[in-house]
């Protein structure tokens, strides 16, 4: 990319009033950079009544835990044209995109600042009613409307070589499946979980169960998933609920991302006994918690089946038998993918600030060592699991 | 394509000359075109001393049953590339390819012509003593080096692009899956057929098994197929296996290679008491299929567990378990795919000469009707089927 540097606010600003009218013609901006530097430059560009915008720019190259490799610019354009096209599907719970720039990998965004992100407000307490609704309108929605229900096959066939994403999808296949189930130096954990961390690395059983939902997530083209649907990938407020990022995007088994936001659930969940010390509070969230779990399996199973029954293209797909099976596939996937992600955010290299924030040290190994145990009773009961409602009695025992 | 022009037999011999050193300088060549001319024109052309090659180019549209539809002249490319990888993973089984030219869609190949078409030799009541060895070595090593277990995600996810083969994807996904289940213009079957044929249409258990099967094939990028290995496709000697065509070639389940091949042995032995008068011939014959059948899933299983205890490249993958798992699954996947070959072969549009070559009428029928009913016990049953074994007790009931 010849053209490419990377923005000063300046520039930054310049780049979001060429794209948008929303500033217009007597705008002062004003532009400040908030990311955390690690992946992309994040600009809050705005003018002296309060409108704003957000631009995101693409770096080079990932800086993680003192280790620096190349990262493909192209993970802005896959970015940019995942959440058009979901936005296309759910505007309502999908970031708006306003802009993309290919040359400078930057994509110019609404601010969803009056927003709060998930896992921050989950870590403090707060309760969110609309929230499996929601996510359950999204993932159903994005999931079947990407996938051969919908699309004939040539069409599908162009998405998936469109959104094919193989740096980033090593990344997931490396740090969700491998890693953490071998001595990894990438892994980073609590010297005290050494013996947990063992016990997964000779457990055969274990490995075999992850073998197989790595090889689904490698070759399993079901849908064009948002890739990477954890709860800092989601704005939040009591009405709305939007999704956002969309780099890890790529056609891939429905039941990773559905897992993924309830490996999420499951990871805060977990984390509460070390957040809350009102036992009050801690159960009334722990019930708020299951419910919304229980909700997005629910939601998402009858948003799915109601799509496919009214709105199959397939001829050979409209079969409701054929349906349900295959959503009943999707939920049992993603209580395996769940799985992994609780091991892998305790275990292997990216952890989630639902457990860091933990500050007595005791308290949060608990926590850690809770959410491995769950994660491998996941993993291993995941195929004879038909419902969350199984695991919900887990987390009660 | 611009400079695009279907060879003259004088053109076709040029094109081998140019891009082979076998004939010579002091050759004499002539040529002749040979095949159906349906989808293809196929030239040998041969010196005086009897050295010969084939030089195959695609015609850009396919004529079939009074229907006429463009079709992609990038299939040569497919096939020539298919070939090659599989060539050089198992060259004593894959016709060898001389030169593959984009601009008239051509390829020159190695003759076989001395080796028999595998179709024409069953119906004659021939027996291949190597016919399972061969086959599975080639099924079991093209697909396990072009596997997640051999192949680094992003090498694998170029590959996979590389075949995407949208064009002829959908043709099998239409004459496969979805016309032999509906009462569809494309289909052709005996009138006294019409109430078995009927009988599918409404089989909303069979549909549902055919949409998973469907589903798996559109959506399951387990490898590189040949994507058409039906008896037809396979060259022939007491000595010799080597697989031909390859433009059907895409990133599939294992199981549908598999599953055709198995499926077109079955046609064949359900076409046996309509092409053998002799009892005992009928009898040695049958008894050499299955067990040409048994051997080749036993082998298939064998080769393909040897080379991932060895051969596995991802660390996660290396799970004795796990592998087994998977080559049981794509074993049951291949009875499911058996199953469809068998129907679409009846009902659908493309017959077998197996079948086609029965003159007695009512022998005709009885042996189609036998292949369909088989078809659908095999689609109904194979997620329940660990063995071919227990399909080869059916045949003897």
């Amino acid at each position: 990319m010849a053209g490419y540097q990377t923005f000063t606010p300046e520039q930054a600003a310049i780049f979001a009033n060429d794209h948008s009218e929303l500033f217009g013609e007597h705008s002062q901006l004003s532009c400040q950079e908030f990311g955390d530097g690690n992946l992309n430059l994040v600009f809050r560009v705005k003018n002296q009544f309060g409108t704003s915008l957000i631009v995101k720019q693409a770096l080079p190259y990932a800086r993680c835990v003192g280790e620096s490799w190349p990262l493909t610019l192209d993970r802005a354009r896959i970015e940019a044209e995942v959440l058009l096209i979901h936005g296309k599907i759910v505007p309502d719970h999908t970031v708006e995109v306003l802009h993309y720039d290919a040359e400078q990998a930057a994509i110019l965004l609404e601010d969803l600042g009056e927003l709060q992100i998930l896992r921050h407000a989950l870590i403090a307490g707060k309760q969110l009613p609309l929230l499996a609704e929601h996510i359950s309108s999204y993932l159903a929605q994005t999931s079947f409307y990407t996938s051969d229900f919908a699309l004939d096959g040539p069409f599908k066939k162009a998405r998936t070589s469109q959104f094919m994403n193989p740096e980033l999808c090593l990344i997931t296949e490396d740090l969700f499946f491998t890693d953490p189930y071998c001595n990894h130096e990438r892994n980073q954990f609590d010297p005290a979980l050494k013996p947990l961390a063992t016990s997964l690395w000779f457990d055969e059983e274990l490995k075999a169960e992850v073998a197989e939902l790595k090889a689904k997530f490698e070759s399993c083209p079901q849908a064009l998933l948002h890739g990477d649907v954890h709860s800092g990938s989601i704005f939040v407020d009591k009405e709305h609920t939007k999704l956002i990022d969309g780099e890890f995007g790529f056609y891939g088994p429905i039941g990773f991302d559905l897992g993924c936001f309830i490996g999420n659930l499951l990871l805060n969940y977990c984390a509460l006994p070390g957040l809350l010390t009102d036992e009050t509070r801690l159960a009334q969230q722990q019930n708020y918690l299951r419910e919304q779990l229980a909700a997005t399996e629910q939601l998402f199973r009858q948003k799915f089946l109601a799509l496919a029954a009214r709105e199959t293209k397939d001829l050979a797909l409209q079969n409701e038998a054929y349906q349900r099976r295959f959503v009943q596939q999707v939920i049992t996937d993603a209580l395996g993918y769940a799985g992994t992600e609780l091991i892998r955010r305790v275990i292997g290299l990216a952890h989630v600030a639902d457990l860091e924030k933990i500050t007595d040290k005791k308290r949060k190994q608990q926590c850690e060592s809770k959410a491995v145990t769950l994660g491998r009773k996941l993993i291993l009961q995941h195929r004879q699991l038909q419902s969350i409602e199984t695991v919900l009695g887990w987390l009660q025992e």
